[in-house]
This record gives C-alpha cells, sequence and structure tokens, in this order.
C-alpha cells in the first residue's frame, strides 16, 4: 500500500510579518490561485498534489503539535488520526522515523512518500509520473531508498546536490546515488550544472517504512528505540504520555546525515519542475504577475512611477499605493508593515530579532 | 466683545490614506502631544490655543456642513450653535462674511479675529499678545482691517507676502499695509526677506462684523446681499432652507481679492513664530523628534539601517519596521497604505487621483 506523508513542522521567519509565532508559512494562505479562485496555503497546494496519486486515506501530516487545530482546518477532510503532532522538532530523521513507526504499525507492508509543504512543483503530472516510478521502484527493490532530485537550471549555491550513478537495470530513469554534495561555491555549481549528472537535493523520498527503520536501527538506535516505543503506545490510552516523555530525548539529526550517506541501497530520480521554496519574500513574487514595470501584488495596489515593487496586503481590501519606488517589498498585516529593499530580504531574520528585543514578543 | 472663528473647512489630500473623503486634515487627530498625552487634532490645537484670549461662548467654528457631527465631538464643550455649517465651499471671502453676518446679528458691535485649523503656532504666549494688540487697535480703529503677517525666517516661494508701510501712530507695533504679493520667485522673496518689511500672508484677521460686512457690501455686494439674507433667517425655521437656497449662489472668491486688496484702512501685525502648516507629510514629519539617523516615528517602529525614515500610523498598536530605507514616508492606515519618497510627497495628489480612477471611491 502507497502512502504519503507531508512534512510540514516550519517556521519561516523570513516571511515576516505576515508568518509569525505560531503561524508558519506553510498555514498562511498566501498563494495566489492561477485560476481566480481564493489564494490557498502551501500546505493545501501539497495535499492537492497527491490527489490520484495518493488515497487521501494514506495521506499523513506530520507538523508540529502546536499547529494540529490549524492544520486540521487548513485540511477539513484529515481525519485526526492520520496527523502526526510533534511536541517538537527533532529535525528530519526523527520526522521520518515517527512517521514510519506510526505507518510501518498500521501497516508493515507501507511504502511511503515524504513531501515538503514549503513548495511550489510544477507540471503536477511530471511530478505524480516520478513519484510512482519511485513507488514502483520500491516495489521491486523494498530495500532501496529512493531521494528525488530537482533537474537543475541554473548553478545554484543553495542546495546540496546528488549525484547519480548508473542506471537499475529494471527501473529506467532510476540511478543509484553515487554520493551527496554539501551547498557548493559557484564555481563547483557551474561544474555540477555542466555534467547532467547532478541534481538538486530535494528533500522528498519514497522508501518502505519497514527499510527506513531498519536504517535508522542500525545508524542511529538512539532515535529507533525511543520512536519504536512512541508506536507501540500510539493509539493506547498511554500514547501522549509516551510520545511527551520520549520526543524530548530523541537525537536531534537530519535524515540525509543520519541514513541516506550511509545507507547501502540509495537511488535517486530526477525530476524536471519548477521547484519553487516560497519561503522569502522574493521567492513569493515569483508567484504573482508582473505588471509592464515589474510591479508585483496580491492586492488592490496603485504603483505610481514605481518599478519592481512586491506590495502583499494579508487583506484583501487593503490598498497599498506607491510613487517612484523601486526595488522596494511592502508587506502590510493587520499588526505590522515591513518596507524593505528586495536586496535585502535575507536580513528580515535579524530584524525580527531586533523587533522582539526593542518591541517585545507581540509582533513576532 | 471679542469673537473668534476658527476656520476649519480644508480637504487635505496631501495627507492621504489618512486624510479622506469626509476626515479632513484638521479633524485627524494626529499631533503628537510633547508632554505625552493623546494626540491631538489641529482643531483642538487652534482652540486650545484661545484658551484665555477669547471666552469659550465667543468662539466659533466655520465649517463643511458635512463635517459638523465630527467637529462637536472634536470640541465636545464647543455650544452647536456656535458651528456654522457651509452647505459647500464658497472660498474664504463667504467663509468670511456668513461669520461676519452670523456675528453682527448676535452681537451689532463684535470684533472678531478670523483663525486658521492647519497651523501649528508656536509660541503661544507671542500669538495671544499679538491677537490682543490686533484687537485693541481695531477697537481704537472700527475702520481699520487688520491682517496678520508671519516675520519670514527663509526666503520661501510658497506663500503670499504683505508689505507694510508706516506704524500707526497711537498702536506700537501695527502697521498700514503698503501692499499685498503674490507668492515671489525665490531672487524676489530673498530681496523681501532682506528689507525685513515683508511678512508672510498668514490669513488670519481681526476686524470688526460690521467693518468686513460693509466693504464686502462695497465690494462683492452680491455676496453681501446674500449673507444678509442667510442671516437675517438664522435662528428661524427657515434657516436651513434660506442657507441651502443662497448659498450656492454666493460668488466664489478669496478674501484678499474681495476685498483686502481693496479696502481703505488696512493694517498688519508681523508675527515672530513658528508656523507650520501640517498639511503634508513632511510638514507633519517636523512635528515628530527624530532619532539619530533622521527616521521619526508617531507609533512603534523599528528602522534597522534606515535613515530619514518617517513612518506613521493610525493604529498605536501597529508596527512599521523598515531596512535599509532613506527618506521614504511610510504611511499605515487600516484601509491603505502609502509609501514614497520625501521628495515625491508633493505627487500624492496625483496619486490619490489614479486611485480614485483605478480603484474607485473606497480608497479616497
Amino acid at each position: 500500500m502507497r502512502y504519503a506523508v507531508i512534512m510540514a513542522g516550519g517556521a519561516g521567519t523570513r516571511l515576516w510579518p505576515m508568518s509569525r509565532t505560531g503561524k508558519p508559512k506553510q498555514l498562511l494562505r498566501f498563494i495566489p490561485d492561477e485560476a481566480g479562485g481564493q489564494a490557498r496555503s502551501l500546505l493545501q497546494i501539497a495535499a492537492q498534489r497527491l490527489r490520484g496519486l495518493v488515497a487521501p486515506e494514506n495521506i499523513y501530516v506530520c507538523t508540529g503539535a502546536a499547529y494540529a487545530h490549524q492544520v486540521l482546518a487548513d485540511l477539513p477532510l484529515l481525519p485526526a488520526a492520520q496527523l502526526l503532532g510533534e511536541p517538537m522538532g527533532r529535525d528530519t530523521a526523527n520526522a521520518v522515523g515517527f512517521s514510519a513507526a506510526i505507518l510501518h504499525k498500521r501497516d508493515p507492508d507501507a511504502l511511503f512518500a515524504v513531501l515538503t509543504a514549503d513548495h511550489i512543483i510544477e507540471p503536477l503530472d511530471t511530478f505524480q509520473a516520478l513519484m510512482n516510478k519511485g513507488f514502483d521502484a520500491v516495489e521491486k527493490h523494498p530495500e532501496t531508498l529512493v531521494t528525488f532530485g530537482i533537474t537543475p537550471t541554473a548553478p545554484a549555491t543553495g542546495f546540496g546536490y546528488v549525484q547519480r550513478g548508473a542506471e537499475i537495470e529494471d527501473c529506467p530513469g532510476v540511478f543509484r546515488v553515487r554520493s551527496f554534495k554539501e551547498k557548493p561555491d559557484e564555481e563547483t555549481a557551474r561544474q555540477y550544472l555542466a555534467t547532467g549528472t547532478y541534481a538538486w537535493n530535494s528533500g522528498m523520498f519514497v522508501w518502505k517504512a519497514a527499510t527506513i527503520l531498519e536504517q535508522l536501527r542500525l545508524h542511529l538506535p538512539a532515535a529507533h528505540d525511543g520512536l519504536m516505543k512512541i508506536a507501540a503506545a500510539w493509539g493506547t490510552p498511554r500514547q501522549e504520555e509516551v510520545l511527551h516523555a520520549l520526543y524530548p530525548t530523541l537525537p536531534k539529526v537530519s535524515i540525509d546525515v543520519a541514513v541516506m550517506e550511509k545507507a547501502p541501497s540509495v537511488a535517486t530520480i530526477a525530476m524536471p519542475v519548477k521547484w519553487l521554496d516560497v519561503g522569502s519574500w522574493p521567492a513569493f513574487a515569483q508567484t504573482l504577475h508582473a505588471d509592464p514595470f515589474g510591479n508585483r501584488t496580491n492586492g488592490p495596489a496603485v504603483h505610481m512611477g514605481s518599478t519592481n515593487v512586491l506590495s502583499v496586503t494579508e487583506d484583501p481590501s487593503h490598498l497599498v499605493a506607491t510613487i517612484n519606488c523601486d526595488g522596494l517589498i511592502i508587506i502590510h498585516t493587520p499588526g505590522a508593515t515591513l518596507v524593505c529593499p528586495a536586496a535585502d530580504a535575507e536580513k528580515i531574520k535579524a530584524l525580527v530579532a531586533q523587533v522582539e528585543t526593542t518591541q517585545g514578543k507581540s509582533f513576532i
């Protein structure tokens, strides 16, 4: 049986002031609908992306327990039993392992895809076809961990890379992983791009629950032990007690470092898709159409003489108006307004820290 | 008996989006209180400026009838009978004449000061002492119209000027007016400043109601005729009917053009005061203290790396945050946000016109 777990544990400080403590980016309904419908959240888009690929009763969401109420409101058809609430973040090895342990308890033969809730991925049919290819490969080779790469379109230095080796004979388009690479410098990234055998490491996987658990047992036994105890208590009266007692003790590490770089059978599939991490305002801007002067807006706006302005409002009845501005990001929320040059968008994290220091927690 | 009429008929498009149709600048409670109290409106400040100068029962406000409710809310102790509501603006000759006709009906010996609701004037004691000097002069010379000048501190080209002639013998500091001058070019303004005999034309006056009415009768008889009929009906059941029938027919002209440049006995008093027309965002900025980097704000704000930013919020719990901005005006209201360089503040009028064209009337 095929399952999917959407990882929705992010925070999103770089999208302040729209993302706030307790209101992470994947739950912001701020992605415009091309067909003119209401804006949706990244989580809603991630869930809809699975329509026709995985049955609704097999779709899980792994998120912070604090967001459970909001996630259930965001996905009204998600049964509460399919929401995996982490008491706190313990990095991806445990989010993945937690999901694997619960799924394995439900279905020892479960295969599952790990998906992110941070991205826009297009076109849909390419994504679904290659996800299916991953499931097919794991059905044929249940010991194999499949990681998805994104076919690079530029020598990006902001991603890790996965280098492919030989194609697996009975799985066309599925390749052995030769190596994982840290974020490269630009020269190295250019070489990666030129070879055609490197892809961006996407954080999406397909594997058998039993296999990833076995690899965790071998390479991260402390986590495996805790997670199996949590799974044993799952669905019993002791569920919450055990979860809260053990989760904080799990070693905090990424699944890449804990398992992927050590496991004996790792394969990769490259997705030639548009893959947009909507984790910053300049990235969000890419989801909006530009006017002839490069201005983009998600609501009522008048940009007189302005160029390359991004204006975003959380309130569809709020107007943003500018005169002769260039390259500015202007974000309006009922509680706070942000204005900064797009070139300084990476400084928003530092700004939020300064807001907390000088204004207290009410604005963050 | 001494009276005062505060002219509060303005609009204030240059203070958009805080000033809106139906919410003119003189009623915006946006002037910070130096002593740390709540912000006040320009009208409240104009009224308070009369404390000790004119008795409350002799203070009138002349405004658009549409603003009557707001004016009475802004000045809770103002009797409704002291609110003179113009059905529409017919320029200053009629606002002044309307006031004069009503006051003259109440008290044929009334002297009154005409005051603006657009300015911050400091220091208060200089203002009051010179207003009293004006009243004294008119008591001695009831045929004289007194106009107040502001002692210029720079060769300003944005004001009309009044040139003084000889001092009136029994009224030290009160001078005959030699001429009124239109807004000069910069070279001319420098010459005016150098002579020491020119002052900025302030729009403030003191005169006897009977005298200004007589001058209107001579120089603008159509207005005088209509205004006397309105005054005759004032306080009778026909008040509103006559007001609405005749006011629209009054010839639209300023009191300077209609009377001051023609009357036989016009005197002037120069006020050495700070005189700030809070009619634009850069002018409003002057009411706020600057931080060491030139940023000014009227509410919660974090300006990280920014310089010379003016941030204004109508909502004292709303935060404005910026990164590396320079010279920007940022105005937040619940309905609209404005961002523009201070150097382009004069274009706000054009922006508002564009907002009306493209977005309809709801934002203006």
